[in-house]
């Protein structure tokens, strides 16, 4: 590297961690959006937010990033150096092909589009949404055409969210996701309708009086355990839970509380540890840069998948645990045994909310969402034939036709927040879930009995190790080949739905 | 206005706009840390301020703010666009003249000597702190040479938080206050010597078992009676009380609570609480605009005195409020009547601790510090000879001689933060809430029942219409000879010391 590039790169990096201050504050003005600000406050955070994204987006798009970008030299992607520049040629060329207007424009439809989507799944009524969907729809589709794809625009859009995701793989993932869940789904709702067995009753001993502050205790000691630092996060409550760094050493969950219902919360709060256990553990030089934080969302959806699923809703993490959650609900668990707990957590029942779907049915709700958006995108479904489609797709995967459009094309905010190519983070995040846990498993087989003992810290090293410190340094399919030798790969997730699920319907 | 005028009037507004923007967002990242802010985002924290503050002074400064005021035509301050437009050069000019290099010294050195503060009063260490001061000092007296004056460097700098105070006017007025209340404060040390009455006796009242639940409830009631509106607000708990609006429609407030004494939230709720009504009530045109907001910090604080002191120190409040208080704290009151509740909130007593002094003392405290810093920036005195000047004048003007430095000159963080100018504003916020009281009273007479009732409708209306709404458009002067027909005057405020403190004490 000369001394002309190093001032180049030098100046890049001051440049980039403007960039990605302006970003952290954004995310402090969302929480605090979420949590704490008065009412009245909300036009102007808008301003605010509105202000502070388009001064991070004239910085990244201004040309003297472009210059420097050039002036640091050939990016060699297996040094850090490298990996940094190539991150931020990236962020700059993406950003830098779509024209300011088609930007603003998009902010200003997805604003309004966003309280129509309230209204509208309130009152169920899909025609106080669908115009503004079929601009959203229009927006996304100039945006994939400005960005550029090879074979198919939702391509462009899946980037977003999933660098180097592309339709044509995604459509081999779910096919054979699907070959192996619909049979599953089939045979357990066979065995169910044979023995007489009802979901309604599996699931009861998650339903009953469970105060808050207990609840609230029992999931700040989980994560705890697997190992969230309070002293760089905090827990508070809002209506939709989220994660969120707004700031180098901040990584902060959110939790929603149902009295009368023990999953929103406890699951809730390892989902979102998950993700923040992932964003604590990136590599601490990397602050303010494009490193920092998760590669994509697909794998920090992995992250909290498997803190959820893999160790939260797994046998011998209640083997330890359920005798400390039956001591804080003494009442409502008193004639629930570990076993018994452990089958309500894990009922497997077609329904129509994605967000309470099981972990096997709930790829059945990305497959729709996946097929439906990107044939919007091509063109070849319009946003008058959505619900019809929706509830045809619903029927066919999973048997269920929505009882109402609130129930159905409207449930999910997603589309009308513009998040287009987003829906199959999820799924890639379950499959990669499991891909990832096996090969911890592989190196440390103790795993299981740690967990057994209530410690995480064996599997939370090797997560930080080969996952978390990277950041996004490596791309997803690079960092998954590195860390499992394979490319994403929905096998291994397959057997673990039907060994799991096999086991508790008693299938073989 | 030409058509040209007006289209660098509105670019110039946008771009106003912005600068409030990133300034109010300054102002959430502040609360956050003195509230919820994880302690491993403090340097992360520092940066994202850094940047914020440098972002909005660059485009403050930015030559092209000072075209747009140039192409805006010349103001008419009778008029809001007019008003608007001076305001605006007055904070061009003011940073303009700021050298970039000399205001991140000045952040740096003071991010420094902030921390050396704390730890230099700690452990009560003079020497820990004198370098930062001496450093701090060096810059604020090159500031004054750049930011110019016609009289006094002092000026210079008393203009950043009362624009167009001057140490001439100041020191009229500090001694027209001594020649009033160092007679009244010797009264009542040689009553209170002849009849054996003890301060300590007279407070009793305010110390014993206050549980932090009921004073807030009680703090909350008080100020939603005041007009506080909760709808564009709320109440958080920091060590050291504030008030900040971290946004159009948000003017939140924090409280400290101490279990074992009423006054800190009791009084630092009202206190507040002032500061917010006033924020509250500006004009809502206003947003995003150089008017938002108080017109200086003397005015701010005449709003959070009038409150806190002629409003809940009076008798004719808790001749309302006293059962309440009593009702919620029926232990440790129940041997208080009214009368003596009253007595133990007016104890007139020199003290080493300005933040815990009294109505009366406290003003003495504020010409200390105004003739000392004042000193300092014309050279007169030095920082090695601080600590003693400043036991000399607390023995000259208290009679008391401080334990330490930490209880002396060591006691307040304003020097440290390189706040030089701002201690006379308190001074002035007390002179001007009596001069703005009697102006109310005037126009409404009912104000001291309806205060008796529980109710300040009318006092807040007056203050609405007279200072309130108008925000920043008027200066401090034009505001108060608005408003009262007279420029700042202390005789009213003596006049009603020497009346409450000599009836309480029965001088007469």
């Amino acid at each position: 590297m000369t001394s002309k590039q190093e001032t180049a790169y030098q100046q890049l990096k001051d440049r980039l961690a403007t960039i990605s201050d302006l970003q952290s504050v954004q995310s402090l003005l969302f929480w605090d959006q979420q949590t704490y600000m008065p009412k009245g406050a909300v036009a102007g955070r808008a301003e605010q937010r509105a202000t502070l994204s388009r001064l991070s987006h004239e910085m990244l798009v201004d040309a003297e990033t472009g210059r420097l970008l050039d002036a640091s030299g050939e990016p060699d992607p297996s040094s850090e150096r490298g990996a940094l520049l190539r991150r931020a040629r990236r962020d700059y060329e993406r950003a830098a092909k779509m024209p300011a207007d088609l930007v603003a424009r998009t902010s200003r439809v997805t604003a309004l589009s966003e309280s129509a989507w309230v209204r509208a799944r309130e009152e169920s009524d899909w025609t106080l949404f669908a115009p503004h969907l079929e601009e959203i729809l229009s927006l996304k589709r100039e945006a994939a055409e400005f960005l550029g794809y090879e074979h198919h625009p939702y391509d462009a859009l899946l980037d977003a969210y999933e660098p180097g995701a592309k339709k044509a793989r995604l459509e081999t993932m779910f096919e054979e996701l699907k070959r192996g869940i619909v049979p599953l789904i089939r045979a357990v709702a066979e065995q169910s309708a044979e023995r007489g067995r009802d979901s309604e009753d599996r699931a009861a001993p998650l339903y009953g009086r469970f105060g808050e502050d207990r609840q609230e205790e029992f999931g700040r000691a989980v994560i705890s355990a697997f190992g969230y630092d309070w002293g760089r996060g905090r827990q508070d409550r809002s209506v939709h839970p989220f994660c969120v760094g707004p700031g180098h050493g901040d990584v902060r969950i959110t939790t929603r509380f149902d009295p009368g219902w023990l999953s929103p919360a406890l699951f809730g709060t390892m989902h979102e540890a998950g993700h923040a256990l992932y964003t604590q553990g990136v590599n601490q030089d990397y602050a303010r840069t494009p490193l920092d934080g998760g590669t994509s969302m697909g794998v920090h959806e992995s992250q909290s998948r498997l803190w959820e699923n893999l160790v939260g809703r797994s046998r011998p993490f209640w083997a330890c645990y359920y005798s400390k959650l039956q001591e804080l609900f003494p009442e409502a668990l008193k004639e629930v045994d570990a076993e018994g707990f452990y089958r309500a957590i894990n009922v497997l029942e077609p329904s129509e909310i994605r967000v309470e779907a099981d972990e096997v049915t709930y790829n059945l709700h990305i497959l729709l969402r996946f097929e439906l958006e990107a044939a919007l995108i091509e063109g070849s479904l319009s946003i008058a034939d959505l619900p019809t489609a929706w509830n045809a797709k619903m029927e066919e995967y999973l048997g269920i036709v929505p009882k109402n459009d609130s129930a159905g094309v409207l449930q999910d905010i997603h589309w009308a927040d513009g998040l287009f190519g987003y829906f199959p983070t999820y799924t890639i995040g379950n499959v990669l879930s499991v891909q990832l846990f096996d090969a911890a498993l592989k190196a440390h087989p103790g795993i299981t009995e740690q967990i057994e003992n209530g410690e995480f810290s064996v599997l939370l090293g090797w997560l930080r190790e080969n996952v978390h410190r990277h950041g996004s340094r490596y791309y997803p399919d690079e960092l998954i080949e590195r860390v499992t030798s394979r490319p994403l790969d929905p096998a291994p997730y397959l057997s673990y739905l039907n060994n799991k699920f096999g086991e508790l319907y008693e299938l073989v």
